[in-house]
């Protein structure tokens, strides 16, 4: 691969003006404030309206917010020399794709020929962010910003459409979306993996790994979604005890999460020591496991258990799962999302039939659970794949192997302070000098 | 300048404690709690005050004060070793800011001789320490802490009067302070940055640049401001769905500043490389540029236009303009504020008086908005100018050109790391031991 | 001590294991969601419970997670190599503690035999892990996780009991937790240390000190905990304007203690410089010291007064009681928590009894408010003394003076940057490769 084929200069920038363009027109014509009138009962997500101040959702909003920006952003920067790709480009994913999440979710729910734009679907905005902000992080250091701008294109699109299904045509519960973002996000993002597999890091490369302080910059990224999800999995619940059911198995679960899967990263581990991977990783597994159910009436009892499995699926996902999957099936996961994400939000599906067929859910139907659960895996593998194909096309300025996880390739990355002085006097990157 | 003249031993302690002495009596005669007593329309920022649980704002009122302290603090932590002047004095300022800000805000808004305080009057507090930090980004490794002490003061004072003066003599609409606080601010600190012109960093500072981690820390910043920027602009807008409108809006407007921002920072970097400077700011131009009319009925479609041009503009300013502004008219602008609050905060101020003409808002006057705008930057040039004339007086401790951008000046600065182990062990900044 | 004896690998998971399945096992037994039947008043922290949504509180709850999480985490991140130990130990032992909190807390207020859990007993939860959190401080990077989970329970377990001797049996005010969270988690942190002496770090360790990054990412937990105080210190408090009251107190008290820790750090340190370990710390002293007192009607002029004080005190304990402490009384404070959170909380506890001495509270009395500070000390140093003995059992993995502050005896802890490329190449911390 020639080299200058990973340079962005004139078709990043035209593809991502060309993108927000036809957005904007495409809210120019689609999208207004929704201003209060015709509300009522909303099938949207099986969920209905809050009834009172449009702003009632409004922290709620902004906890999901910092998880999308903040969590998924620095969660990402483990990685030694790509932390500006993984906060910059999660922002830039992100901030495309809640426009375009926007009008994919409302296309189903017109009012009068417009989506009516109020806190609760920009809420479900930034939850169809996070099905590609879980796919970037199987794919994170071997694509580039054009390539993971079409994914985020894609992939908001097709979950459109299987949410959709899920929540209006089959009806099945999802509240904290174990199934239709987390499952759907990981298996998508594993189906790219494959299709871009690249066989010359087979044997691992020096920048796949962390150093101390990407670390710690990663755990802003962890700790932030921890302390958040019970938001996550009950912003879009039925206001009141519902919704306080949610937060609270939500917490409960995590909670109990932490305990796992520190308990077996100890135990897998060298001398009984903690991994990092495994903290930054497996804590959060119960925030998604519990997702599906987090609204039912499982007990706190019930979604410590949700919790305690995923955190021990998870860690012995990263441990003996992900290293054969990249040797014997040829997916290379940077994040390990098949342990954060994919096991723990079909877990999550399972844990749903399983509530829903105890009778945990007032017209639950444990077939409809199954069908949803069938169905999101089954748009992320055929859509993942698809996607894969597209993004392979040699055009789209994919980095050679010795490039990956290398921030240097698309961004201006500034000397090291270690350097010796004489090489810093030139190499500075003042903000007030003409450059040339 | 002899080297003592920057020992911050009496000066720095003895300015502070009078400020805050003198602050706290005023308080003693001034101020007292809202007791909810004597409300109904204030007058304030042209806005009522809501009429239910006083609580109700404290939320919008916590995300503020993230963007004050987190998301300013850590946005300039990006020099390579100024980050504990950036995030500790910015700490500093907006902590005596905000209490001078209730004093100087409520002087207008007596009630039986007192000031009453209550979360309307805390967002606004908080936003006028806004104004100080947006201009210590101007002048940023170049002051020391008792210029700046100075320049807080001077600069909430006079914002005050110009606020009273749009807000209520002009009734003039800027609901989320493009003009009163970005232009202002940003105005301010460039006359201020042009009165303390050191003609020995024309050539640029070894250390007036960035290192690989540095630019990380500044990224907490920028996120922070950018997710929680809807509060900003809405945090005292009329309830109901008038904030909603304006959360919308800001919402929006920053998606599309995203994708702007990194397709323009592409087109005109070398090789089509992401430049961290244009990603840390320009980014957050679309909330800047918004602000004016946030609250107005401007359309979804309208508000993503103005965070695109916004996006633009700041991007080419921080390429373009900003080295002519340091070789040409002696502006050393060191976080290029002119691109993220001058120029965006003039483009809302113009965008506030066109969709005023449109009759966006009810009761709106372009001529009222257009004589907001031109006070906001006459108040902002004059107030520099005097202000920057002030802090150049000589006994203020103000840092040698070679000393600039290094927190060791006026800070105790640990030993790195990679030194030999022999300096370390003496050099230990250790808490537990006596020192001489 | 031999080197296997801080081998985790089995006693760690196994404790863990054990106390999650436990916990899990009587939350199966004792807890249920509130469903909002059987409300009242409630006499648990002498505070009535809100009437109107569940989900009311929860805000503030999300403000007191982070700064058990984020706030506590990072502000112990300051040590240079004890990163991945203060983030990732605090967040396995808030979470466990807030579960045992839950129990322990609950026990006391059952309806019909359940602990009926609701956004104000998870902020109740988060509030009791706390006190761990602030003695961990005292004994950070001498101690093994094992050690740290048995102060936990024992900690937390003794904490229930003096809170409800000080809030049910007293009837004794402390809103914000002066006494029974800072002065207690202070003095019982203090005592384990006193007990957990170590002789060999008498002249000090090369790794209890930071590094510029270091202090900065300390910085992250500094801000998050100095902004969120408010909610702390009123998340509790009678909704309305008394909550309204606690936030205001509260805001000013933290702002007047900045001013007071800067101009005390800048006057006691050499040239006049500032000190990181003060900014850190001494700067949220003044959210401690008004806890008592902050939903009284001490007038913001009181508040101020307090903040200002409490700046001064904890300023001055760093720079010149804690090294007499270290060396005189074997007392050795990692953190400083005595300056942070035992000075001020005592502080607070003595203005709250002067505050309702001079009638700032309804239905106060000097007498009980004077016993509740009394009762907080004897249980932690009596507790703390106790569980001092406990954690010294020389099988719980207690690190070697040498490991002292050092994340690698617990930690997997990737080699650094500046390491060569070819030991990079080998000791890659790839989380796609299979590991020997």
């Amino acid at each position: 691969m020639p080299a200058y084929a990973t340079n962005m200069r004139l078709k990043f920038p035209i593809l991502a003006l060309i993108f927000e363009i036809i957005t904007i027109i495409l809210f120019g014509v689609f999208v207004d404030y929704d201003d209060g009138k015709g509300h009522g009962h909303d099938p949207h997500s099986n969920e209905t309206h809050h009834e009172g101040n449009p702003m009632d959702l409004y922290p709620m909003f902004q906890d999901v917010h910092v998880m999308i920006f903040i969590g998924f952003g620095f969660l990402m920067t483990f990685l030694k020399r790509y932390g500006f790709s993984s906060v910059g480009i999660n922002l830039l994913l992100a901030a495309f794709g809640l426009q375009w999440g926007l009008l994919m979710q409302g296309i189903w729910h017109l009012v009068d020929g417009k989506i009516k734009i109020d806190i609760f679907k920009i809420i479900n905005a930034d939850f169809s962010t996070a099905t590609v902000l879980i796919s970037f992080g199987a794919v994170l250091g071997k694509t580039s910003p054009v390539q993971l701008l079409i994914m985020t294109i894609l992939e908001i699109t097709i979950f459109s459409i299987n949410e959709h299904l899920v929540a209006t045509v089959l009806g099945a519960n999802d509240v904290g979306a174990s199934m239709i973002i987390h499952a759907y996000g990981a298996y998508f993002g594993l189906a790219v993996a494959r299709v871009l597999y690249r066989p010359g890091l087979r044997n691992g490369h020096e920048n796949d790994g962390s150093v101390y302080h990407s670390d710690l910059f990663a755990m802003i990224g962890t700790v932030f979604l921890w302390m958040f999800w019970p938001s996550f999995n009950s912003a879009i619940a039925e206001p009141g005890f519902t919704q306080l059911t949610a937060v609270i198995n939500t917490y409960l679960s995590l909670a109990a999460c932490v305990l796992s899967a520190y308990a077996i990263s100890s135990l897998v581990e060298h001398k009984g020591k903690l991994d990092m991977v495994h903290i930054q990783n497996a804590t959060l597994a119960g925030g998604v496991a519990v997702g599906t159910c987090a609204d039912m009436n499982i007990g706190p009892f019930g979604a410590m258990l949700i919790g305690l499995i995923a955190g021990i699926i998870s860690t012995l996902g990263f441990k003996f799962l992900s290293p054969i999957l990249a040797s014997n099936l040829g997916i290379q996961d940077t994040c390990g999302v098949h342990n954060l994400h994919g096991m723990p939000g079909i877990l999550g599906g399972l844990a749903g039939i399983v509530a829903v067929a105890l009778g945990k859910k007032e017209n639950g139907d444990p077939a409809m659970q199954a069908a949803a659960l069938a169905s999101s895996l089954g748009f992320a593998l055929v859509g993942g794949v698809v996607t894969g194909f597209i993004m392979k096309l040699p055009f789209w300025g994919q980095p050679p192997d010795q490039n990956c996880f290398d921030d240097s390739i698309y961004w201006e990355v500034p000397e090291e302070e270690e350097a010796n002085e004489e090489s810093l006097a030139h190499a500075d990157h003042s903000k007030n000098k003409a450059e040339a």
